[in-house]
């Protein structure tokens, strides 16, 4: 087998055998296949796409490539949840608690952020004490003591992804439904959960931007999981303006907080509530509404979070201190009217700006830094009214404000995002 | 300017201005672009094409990208030729001496030959002595005066185009028109000459396999060459069966000697008259056939050869030296009929296999061994005749006696190839 041949192959619109696939990934993985025949491949796949069948392959040829998680040593049937990326997204650190609190096991993998979406693990580590590096014998004993953890992807899952990945960053060949799922699934199947729940986000700060080509992805995610034994639901989300209120590693961890104390913004209650009776579903259980708002009522979904910031190395304290920065820049509202829009992409730019994101790999982030929104679209404001607040250690630069004036806009009606907009299952 | 985003440019169907593709290309010259990216490029080049602007903008830029070579110290129209290759191509070898035993000037720089595709300059360095690297100067001094020199592509020239060539070739992006035309046109650009004549072949021996593709492709070169004041026509070709009746070095050198002394086969005389009177019209002559073979007749083209192959450090007597080989095998007809196919591809890959051609760069040639054919598809030959000579160091293994079966058929009824399919020309 010449690898210029599958190349051809793909180019004339073919499909590729399993073991054309593994000629592929483990010969890439392997440095016998150099970068610049991947990305022709890359770029043909791209235009004429892969079948099912080719991505199952591909998907398992990746999971194969590295070390694979085995969580039956975990009773029950173990939960995980994946979200496509977004702004101010901290719904992980409030529905992970609040499952685990149900007696539902939780072993979560979780990435860091990279440009305008944030990462769990980024978060997680605004709490001062807290490792996110355990050993697998840590992370699944710690799971059986407590019910949860969380942790950062290990580096020896699916080597071919990271390899991949990285070369269709830099060549423009990220945005193919095939190659998107199979990354995607690749990560979520090696870290062992028996099931899956997929949050998969549209809007200016998401990667998909469109209704049609999410749930194209969201029903290829779905098959794939179902094929490969991993019960797994999709659900696509609305991410045009930020998840809450809060953008900000410790301002989201704060949010979180506020949340599971049944104190934060309600739509984002509710909105985690809606993904945890999924959850519940996917773990075999029926959904139970009632049971999940009284975990958070009567502080049980608090506590196991308390816990797992315990079981990791922080302390409460440290899980509840505010974020301290030089200025905390009030922007008002220039009129009265209805928030008609709090563009996630560009307040998610301001917030990596201001130092809460990363810019390349190599950026540290400031945890302390942020944007607070005091409502969200949709909302009635009056002129003078403050819409958010910066949370900055640098003076605001005119470039920032510029975005700002971009970011939001007030209009005469009201008109506010819907959280899921669809949810799509197996049948 | 960033190269990804050219990438994503491309792959969303977007033109690119003449800027882009000089930072393309010079960045590549460069070495500050990374071949992956650009292999990528040339994939989703090959999926969305290139507007005539950016073509002609991307063969201009790699024109630019090495030396040129100035012939304006040659007085008159100086006329260049260029086949997009085939099987026992001698053309050149008989065309140039006739064009220049007119008085035209022919400035020439030829190739070499890879996998079953022969090269002028590798057939002209089986004439002992014969030198294929002129400078500069002595390359015009030489045309200035004998009216004609042949000698390799300089290495200065174009350098681009031998990045992205090798580049295109284990990427399976070979076969884009736009990359193409432009790697050809660039060639001939550079290497001076005032007008040019393309034969575009088609059929089994040949890149193109189609004449609705061919014939897209020389309008394209046509245009590209109107377009930057070269004037062009291209002729498209059939290289369905080999070019005449021999295959391999020294045996082709003997053929086109044969021509050019009025003995050999005549319909190749005739092809080489046509193509000749389409260089009569690029010189701004009017074509005269009668001219031309009476140059023929009276020795004046052979002559103007014999001048060549001894200003370039050869002899007569080399020139006209017999192959010379351990064997001879003749392949005979197994039925009487006419011979209905004489495979370009396999007969061109038997050659190679007795060492004719190289099948990679590194490979060196033997210039005796080939194949002589005996006879045209379309010529009746009865059972026990000869249908072609094998000229080999080495005996011929069972492979290529099962090639030989696929390569060569007899039918029952006479068809014949045509030469010429057409000509294009621009308005």
């Amino acid at each position: 087998m010449h690898f210029l041949e599958l190349i051809e192959k793909k180019k004339r619109g073919g499909q590729f055998t399993k073991s054309e696939i593994e000629f592929w990934i483990e010969g890439y993985v392997a440095g016998d296949i150099p970068d610049y025949q991947v990305s022709a491949l890359l770029m043909a796949i791209f235009f004429n796409g892969m079948s099912k069948q080719e991505t199952t392959d591909l998907t398992m040829t990746m999971v194969a490539s590295g070390a694979q998680i085995d969580l039956a040593s975990i009773e029950g049937i173990k939960v995980d949840k994946h979200s496509t990326g977004g702004v101010g997204d901290k719904v992980t650190l409030i529905l992970v608690p609040l499952i685990a609190s149900l007696g539902i096991p939780v072993a979560k993998m979780s990435g860091r952020g990279l440009g305008h979406t944030g990462g769990t693990i980024d978060k997680l580590e605004s709490i001062a004490g807290f490792q996110t590096e355990l050993t697998t014998n840590q992370f699944i004993d710690q799971v059986n003591q407590i019910g949860l953890a969380v942790i950062g992807q290990s580096e020896q899952l699916v080597k071919a992804d990271k390899l991949l990945y990285a070369l269709r960053d830099v060549t423009a060949t990220v945005d193919s439904m095939p190659l998107i799922a199979s990354s995607i699934m690749s990560k979520k199947i090696a870290a062992g959960s028996d099931a899956i729940l997929l949050d998969v986000t549209i809007g200016s700060g998401a990667f998909m931007k469109d209704v049609e080509n999410a749930e194209i992805l969201a029903r290829l995610m779905v098959e794939l999981g179902e094929q490969v034994g991993r019960k797994t639901i999709a659900v696509i989300t609305d991410m045009s303006e930020p998840l809450g209120l809060t953008i900000g590693n410790r301002l989201e961890i704060l949010e979180a907080v506020a949340v599971l104390k049944n104190q934060g913004l309600p739509e984002l209650k509710e909105f985690v509530l809606d993904l945890a009776e999924l959850m519940q579903k996917l773990a075999g259980e029926v959904p139970n509404r009632a049971q999940l708002e009284a975990n958070i009522a009567n502080g049980a979904a608090y506590h196991k979070l308390v816990e797992m910031v315990v079981a990791q190395g922080g302390t409460e304290a440290a899980l509840l201190k505010p974020a301290a920065t030089t200025y905390q820049i009030v922007y008002s509202a220039k009129k009265s009217g209805y928030i008609s829009r709090l563009d996630a992409l560009l307040l998610g730019e301001i917030a990596m700006q201001l130092g809460a994101g990363r810019q390349t790999k190599a950026d540290t982030i400031d945890n302390e830094v942020g944007i607070v929104l005091t409502k969200k679209v949709g909302a009635p404001i009056k002129e003078g009214e403050t819409i958010l607040t910066l949370y900055s250690n640098q003076e605001i630069s005119q470039l920032i404000n510029q975005q700002l004036e971009c970011a939001v806009q007030i209009a005469d009606y009201s008109k506010s995002n819907p959280s899921i907009i669809k949810i799509i299952e197996s049948e």
